[in-house]
């Protein structure tokens, strides 16, 4: 499964999987792919460097990338307790109020309170950059937009292509202008934040837009025909994220939420602004319903809706408060419904394209056979003379 | 463009074009294609016959298809005056006000006041079927899941197949256990009324539940490289409505609307219940934002919000009042950029078809190569062995 971009990478399978867990990264990897892994839970630089430490350990000597959030406008000065202040008590009392009515514990005095809202924030993320290019990275993915200038021109003396996230054909185009070198096209149906518009449109779109610069497609991507589909539509390679979340190797930390996304069919997904402030689509919860409520408070804009649930989000994991439990994932949760190792569901994703391709064959074949048995109907005649109207 | 179901059609592209212009069906029949003709604006069973009557003089022999909206439930006993009479007036007198708010005339005295509620209506469905099954059907499509049992029989009596629109794939085995032979699985992104999955998801999802039934992928189509994408999920064949709003044979009665419907990019469409009550995709205009608008009084229930807007739509159309202006369509809009005729659209169909599946050969191929080039990491180790978490 082979692209310009693939080659260029030096890859076997024109397939990105983006995750946050190390040990799927670099299995993805170690299978022919790229793995890309989320820098955005590292509030501790020092935690990415020992992971990616370990990455170097276990890829073989395979690339892989870095997922960064990294806004390209930057907002200056502001600090955490800045947008603390900007919370109204309105919100946090109704957090407060959706833990207590189902029986959710506070954390220990210990616990981590969960990533907050530094990794959105540039300074962390160009601490992980500082980090992150001593290392064989190949890629540097972002998932607000292209990345500030500097840090553009910082990963090309690297070596690193730049990609960027963008949910429409105007976005796509405007990253395109920032000089970064991949566009991740992603579609309504994707986990996390998604534009309204469905891979099938957005990706030829998007392809239009920017081509020769190269498209993965993202959102709705979770086996070999999908796989097949989207490069279809024009796109150098796919983008999946949602399919890693119940491989052997992730670890969610939490077996009741593994076994809610094995369990859950296509329709129970939300996208919903619970989450960040954004529309990111993810399981539909008590949580999420609680915020999409019309008769609630509603969402705060990012960044204070993330900072807001932060540590609500890790009372809700740590006690796996069934209801209440959920993650970003895209509509092809439906699908993924059995536990298995990332070498297992690469395997099914390139024997399912090459069957998907072989049937197209043999849809397109049929369709040829010799000239003469081709038949054409006469050209129509247009306007008024073309036949009855609906009326 | 052949599949099984195509070959038992005896057409010579799996492509179903839908649409409410016995041109435009005819067109799409002479192409290779099957036109489906939408019989929902024909409340009387005579304008039916005779461009039943015309479809059979401008179709050379080749088979063609009715769309008819029919209940599987039967509604007894309720006539339009009754269905009238449950509309609040605060609903008629927000229609006034927003249509004098936008200086739209009234219906001059001899107008038609527009389809109504009568083509939804079953008595209506089966006088439209009287018509049809004396002409030479080769589909009957319900836009309303299966028809009743009798009329799936009388079909089948007739060698004509029955086809049942789907948004999920637990709609999808309903129907099939009904009896029908193909579902057309309609994806998020189509025009008309549609559910929440995309149909890079839905797509398989319901070839899984209804195989081996053949499934048509609708929604997000209007392109070669889109039908090769629908055939690589495993569709039989493609559904298309929107593409062929803006052909040459088309008559939307207004230019005003062509020229929207060219000019709209593919984040122009919304999912709303102006129309019929029921979320159907169409145009974003200022008429489905006043609907949609929490301050206004939001919509009623599937038949009276169709009935309550039906002589509005008459009117706006009639004046071309241009931000009210709208009409069903699907995200593909964005992708509508010129005039052509039917035989042009297919013509472009068929070889952007062949040519995406030539890229995807290209790709699969590349990837091949001699078995010894063929990479593979090492089987990653599951659990706790596999590396760090993310902490």
């Amino acid at each position: 499964m082979q692209t310009e971009l693939s080659r260029r990478l030096g890859i076997e399978h024109a397939v990105f999987g983006f995750t946050p867990f190390p040990a799927v990264a670099a299995a993805i990897s170690r299978a022919g792919g790229l793995g890309v892994l989320g820098a955005v839970r590292y509030t501790d630089p020092g935690d990415l460097a020992r992971d990616l430490d370990w990455m170097d350990a276990h890829t073989g000597g395979r690339p892989y990338g870095l997922d960064v959030v990294m806004p390209a406008k930057k907002v200056e000065g502001v600090t955490e307790a800045d947008v603390e202040a900007m919370i109204p008590e309105g919100h946090r009392r109704f957090v407060r109020e959706t833990l207590a009515r189902h029986g959710v514990p506070e954390l220990a005095a210990g616990d981590r309170r969960g990533w907050r809202i530094t990794g959105w924030m540039e300074e962390v993320a160009r601490a992980q950059l500082d980090t992150a290019f001593g290392h064989p990275l190949a890629l540097l993915a972002n998932a607000l937009g292209p990345p500030p200038a500097d840090v553009v021109q910082r990963a090309h003396a690297h070596g690193v292509l730049v990609a960027a996230l963008a949910g429409s054909a105007r976005h796509a185009a405007r990253h395109a202008d920032a000089g970064i070198d991949v566009v991740v096209a992603q579609g309504y149906e994707a986990g996390g934040h998604t534009g309204e518009i469905a891979t099938m449109v957005l990706t030829p779109e998007v392809v239009r837009a920017v081509g020769p610069l190269p498209v993965l497609a993202a959102g709705g991507i979770g086996s070999g025909e999908q796989i097949a589909a989207a490069l279809a539509l024009g796109a150098q390679g796919v983008w999946i994220g949602s399919l890693w979340l119940t491989t052997e190797e992730a670890d969610l930390g939490s077996p009741a939420l593994t076994a809610k996304l094995l369990a859950a069919g296509s329709g129970d997904t939300v996208r919903s602004r619970a989450l960040t402030g954004k529309p990111a689509r993810q399981l539909r919860t008590a949580w999420t319903e609680a915020w999409d409520d019309p008769a609630g408070p509603g969402t705060l804009p990012m960044p204070l809706q993330g900072l807001l649930v932060a540590e609500a989000l890790t009372r809700i994991q740590k006690y796996e408060a069934g209801p209440l439990l959920g993650t970003p994932v895209g509509q092809i949760v439906g699908s993924m419904n059995t536990r298995r190792g990332v070498q297992a569901v690469f395997d099914d994703l390139t024997r399912d394209f090459e069957r998907a391709v072989a049937r197209l064959n043999g849809i397109a074949g049929d369709g040829q056979g010799p000239p003469g048995d081709r038949v054409r109907g006469a050209a129509p005649k247009a306007g008024a003379d073309a036949g009855p109207g609906p009326d």
